[in-house]
């Protein structure tokens, strides 16, 4: 499998996606990895490092597009970018996918225009998978389409299902909706249309999902629109930071539990570990004709190098093909009760 | 100040709101209450407790709108129900403000119909004060209003803005918007068009805000439409809730752990004091003629007796009559950019 990565893509780069990369051809025999970006800095990164060298190589490009930049403008003056010039190697069939964990905008923009969308498929977004008391479950849209209608929704749903089958292993996947009560009632305009949608699908539609069971594990898959969904993302991963900062500021105000807090290391790491979102590596972007993994600016080494292993089965397992053949039959089948 | 306490609301009731008034008139002189609901019920649970039996009384009704009954069939069918008998206290002078833990949305649609919008506002909304690692912050809509308008998102802001000055007592609180981006240009149709109406307000608008950073305590006033605010809210306390049941597993998972969590567990009752709902007692509603405090379903003695408190606050300060006189001069004036 050959990944194209943005070696200059997010907040540490070139410096954790050169060691992320070097560590996934280590572990994985089957992988190779393009680094895509500045020359000069990617193969001095590299020059300390040591890996199967026919394995790993460099794919120049000038530019790189930062953060905060608009998509658009990126789009229109940076003609030499490295998250471009890596979506093109998919595009020219020299890779088989690629992951970035720089500005989610452009890459999704980029993907979208580079690629295309899978047959069948309105709007391509972004899944995410998200730590729960239980299981993971695979949230949908997390970013990629702030204003949705009903039939986005119904994809997004659709899209899901067969990306937690294939590569979460769950066979007939429990799909819910986010709303703000479990009757069907509740909701807003948008949630309510799709409830009636949703439930003359095939899929195993268990309703609406509030909030506050969300993190219970009892669903296996949440579509939301991207607005919402990239709220509910930041919020929690910003909430769970705050809570173990504040518990530690607790911790160190109180006499005893500097040394609870010793015996107690070993939990936390556990819990780190299990809610790191660098243990899921980065999310797909579903529905584009290719593989596309979009990884978090705050990528370290370890989320680069999961990445790449989710981008390289992801793309064994074609799961991009599978999800377009899934929408083609289920959604085209459907298309009639949804339009007629 | 004499306040209506739908004593038939939440998921305790009566033992527990009965509770709550009874510590609430003996820890405050100048407070009386008035329990509104089933007699036989609310009299045998006052009859084993100590009280100056002059400051709390029952008024009959003899009908409960449960939590999970549709808002408008509860107006509909049940004419005797606590929770319009306590609105309609107020409504006829007899009380100064209600208190009610049970269906929320009856008690917003009975308080918007029986007390009326305070002039000026088009749409009530829910205050909820919310713990962050600093200091708390309002968030507002936090679920009355489902599909918002760029220019209810603005009111909300005002009143949100004029609630935290007079009850949180900041003297020019920094509001923001909850999008999915720092720049004006993200976020969706509704919060790029909201951000341009708070430009033009003389409020301390700091921008939008993203969801990792709501809880690092930089805003004072977070504004979103009700269907988010729910959610986040909804989210918010769920993933409180499931992130110290994890640690705990984890720890028990962990030899060493038990100990250290017996030796940390004035640090983990600490955190859990300063993040817990019921220290705020309940969330106004603000931009009606009159206080209405609603309450968590899941409500204790304490979060009882706190909103309680915050009634007769909100009520001696006349915090709703500020809100409007506010929004009548702040509200009006800008309404010619706001249509014209």
């Amino acid at each position: 499998m050959k990944i194209a990565l943005d070696a200059m893509g997010g907040d540490y780069a070139p410096v954790v996606t050169v060691e992320g990369a070097v560590e996934a051809v280590n572990e994985h025999e089957d992988i190779e990895v393009l680094l895509v970006g500045d020359e000069p800095s990617i193969a001095k990164e590299l020059s300390n490092k040591k890996y199967p060298e026919s394995r790993i190589s460099i794919r120049h490009a000038s530019q790189v597009v930062s953060m905060d930049e608009s998509p658009s403008q990126a789009l229109r003056r940076k003609k030499d970018s490295s998250i471009k010039r890596a979506v093109e190697l998919i595009r020219d069939k020299v890779a088989d996918a690629v992951v970035t964990a720089g500005n989610s905008g452009a890459a999704m923009a980029l993907a979208l225009f580079k690629l295309g969308t899978a047959e069948g498929v309105v709007r391509p977004a972004i899944a995410t998978t998200m730590p729960t008391f239980k299981k993971p479950f695979v949230l949908i849209d997390a970013g990629a389409n702030v204003d949705c209608s009903p039939e986005n929704l119904l994809q997004f749903a659709l899209m899901g299902d067969a990306y937690c089958r294939l590569m979460l292993g769950r066979k007939r996947p429990k799909v819910a909706l986010l709303s703000i009560g479990e009757e069907p009632t509740k909701g807003n305009e948008l949630t309510k249309e799709a409830f009636k949608l949703l439930k003359k699908t095939d899929i195993n539609f268990i309703g609406n999902i509030e909030g506050k069971d969300l993190f219970m594990g009892n669903a296996d898959v949440v579509v939301c629109d991207g607005f919402i969904g990239n709220i509910v993302l930041k919020t929690s991963e910003g909430l769970a930071e705050v809570i173990l900062k504040m518990l530690k500021k607790e911790i160190a105000d109180v006499a005893t539990g500097k040394l609870g807090y010793l015996l107690m290391k070993p939990a936390i790491k556990n819990f780190k570990k299990k809610t790191d979102y660098a243990e899921y590596g980065g999310a797909p972007l579903l529905g584009i004709n290719g593989t596309c993994i979009i990884s978090h600016g705050r990528s370290t080494a370890k989320a680069i190098r999961n990445a790449i292993k989710i981008a390289a089965e992801f793309s064994r397992k074609k799961v991009y093909a599978a999800i377009s053949t899934e929408l083609k039959e289920v959604y085209l089948a459907e298309k009639a009760f949804v339009t007629g």
